[in-house]
């Protein structure tokens, strides 16, 4: 009965906390000879740990969307998996909402918090697009289109719509996320929500800055702040600031990518070299504190990929054991499967144990 | 032919570097209720990469002095190992110099370069006890005693002295390095060489600014520079640099262990806590130059100990590879051995394939 009660305390200081000022996780974009690579951390309050899971949706899934959109008129309840995926769920604060995931066709959808868009989120307008949960909306994409040009395409020709103003499914407030969409060739899509509550796209690739991404400001306000350094200075680290904010890190990682250099490096080097990139101006330490809001929010656990070759690797920051599996490993399955991956990894496992989803 | 002139040119570029300003290396000390925890990064340009190996000594090992220490009357040319030691060398730039070793009374001796001892290397006056080139002097003091108490008597009764003024075995200058001694119970004493060639003891412990060594500048002029920050506030990260020199590192690791709180973490997450910290906070990027100097010094491998249990973890940067032992397995052993553990750790290996020493 006790037990119950904390539970459901923290449960309720979970679904809080995603409507505070949360300034947490990063991703880097790298393209190299060995396949586009990928690699995000996901950082939460250590009030409310995270705990990633994962699932796979085999092509042709029967797929149900989790929660409502009762802001929009359509909502997308049902389709089908069109491009096998595997899709990252955070379960420890936001109710298994999918954050990160890719396909077998190389495209990959990340989630990361961007707390300025939290006042627009009630303003997003209804276009008449079938609305996909937040929780689902990672996932709905990868399991549909196989390149930045398509989601692209499919988002103007309103084939679907982020239902932004609606509360992720489980949770109590609409949350303040932003999206990068990168695909196989390397092409980037930032979609994050701006003022008034209009939804605004931007493409790039991994030469341009849209290869990090972090959080908070607003795409425009990250390139002010850079602005006043030489990034391409490879001396400039001495003059970049140390702090975990979203801007801090947006330019350091920025900096150490501009001289991410693999040329020469094998597959398992060229992996490294990014991995070492992310840990040291990236992941964010515990117990440091933000002080634009005296709250913590360290790394819980690094997501990396290769778009080429469908590999994937998953770090428990708490351990700091890992794991490695390639898309094609998980191919056998006829039905849709999940794994809590954190804390298999955490126990040890070196083999994912998989049930079926839901 | 034309290879072998190749490495001639690259062996003279090492021992060139050594002579250079080189802010290289990072060590933090945590006590934790799993044991005294040590990790230490290796360093430097990569114009020289480091290729470190590791070495056992067992019990009563019959041992000789590498290299000359002709600016002192009397050399310690032979000496019998007394503790079981595992010593970690650097072959790439340091030709074989032991720079972090461990014995198995939880003795942890290392070597980082500080190169405002370069001018005073000279001046270092014999005081007539038996002289350890500095090639040596890590992995003698390590199978010779047990707690830094034993150190500092021995060095205060003459019963050997550092041979600050010769070159390290096979190079051509004598080098800037100063020495950190960390014991099982967290007792730490820093050794350096300051003005007028005159070595400096200063004892501590892991609650102590000892915790931290990265590189110069001297201890009393980091100190001058951590001042200027409040190192116990959590929010302190964010007025930190984010520079690679050693100042740099040095306030950074302080304020990130400052809030290095292990309580309540299983061993596993001890010592992934303190890794993290490491990585965050002293792990030297590659192809960032330092403004001081417009070189690069990147992290080549990790060592990782628990002084209390003898587990001993090694990671090389270039792969992020990794592998550990416990100082037990390697107590089989009836002879000296070495391992190139950094090139085994490369190519994949599990298990180290060890060689006879010499």
């Amino acid at each position: 009965m006790k037990k119950s009660l904390i539970s459901a305390l923290i449960a309720a200081t979970a679904i809080f906390s995603i409507s505070e000022t949360a300034h947490a996780c990063s991703r880097l974009v790298t393209d190299t000879q060995h396949g586009t690579l990928v690699i995000r951390t996901a950082d939460w309050y250590s009030a409310a740990p995270f705990d990633g899971h994962v699932s796979v949706f085999p092509v042709a899934s029967q797929r149900t969307m989790r929660g409502e959109v009762s802001s929009y008129k359509n909502a997308y309840q049902q389709w089908q998996t069109k491009y096998h995926t595997v899709s990252f769920e955070e379960h420890g604060a936001f109710n298994g909402l999918s954050g990160h995931t890719v396909n077998d066709q190389g495209l990959n959808v990340a989630a990361l918090s961007q707390s300025d868009s939290e006042p627009f989120l009630a303003q997003h307008k209804d276009n008449g697009a079938p609305a996909v949960n937040i929780a689902d909306v990672a996932t709905f994409i990868a399991e549909n289109y196989a390149t930045v040009a398509e989601v692209k395409a499919a988002l103007d020709n309103k084939a679907f719509q982020f239902a932004w103003a609606d509360a992720p499914n489980g949770l109590e407030h609409a949350a303040g996320l932003h999206y990068s969409i990168v695909d196989k060739d390397g092409n980037i899509m930032l979609i994050q929500l701006g003022e008034g509550g209009v939804p605004q796209y931007e493409l790039g690739d991994a030469d341009s800055d849209l290869r990090v991404k972090t959080n908070d400001p607003f795409q425009n306000k990250q390139r002010e702040f850079v602005s006043q350094f030489d990034i391409k200075d490879p001396k400039v680290a001495a003059s970049l600031p140390w702090g975990i904010g979203g801007k801090q890190r947006n330019v350091r990682l920025l900096a150490v990518s501009e001289q991410l250099n693999t040329e020469g490096l094998n597959y398992q080097q060229t992996v490294a070299r990014q991995r070492s990139a992310m840990d040291v101006a990236g992941t964010v330490p515990f117990e440091i504190q933000d002080p634009a809001t005296g709250e913590d929010y360290p790394t819980f656990f690094t997501v990396q990929l290769n778009l080429d070759n469908g590999d994937i690797w998953f770090r428990s920051e708490m351990t700091r054991a890992d794991m490695s599996f390639n898309i094609e490993d998980t191919k056998g399955f006829s039905q849709a499967m999940t794994a809590n991956i954190q804390q298999q990894v955490d126990n040890g496992a070196t083999e994912l144990t998989w049930k079926a989803y839901q």
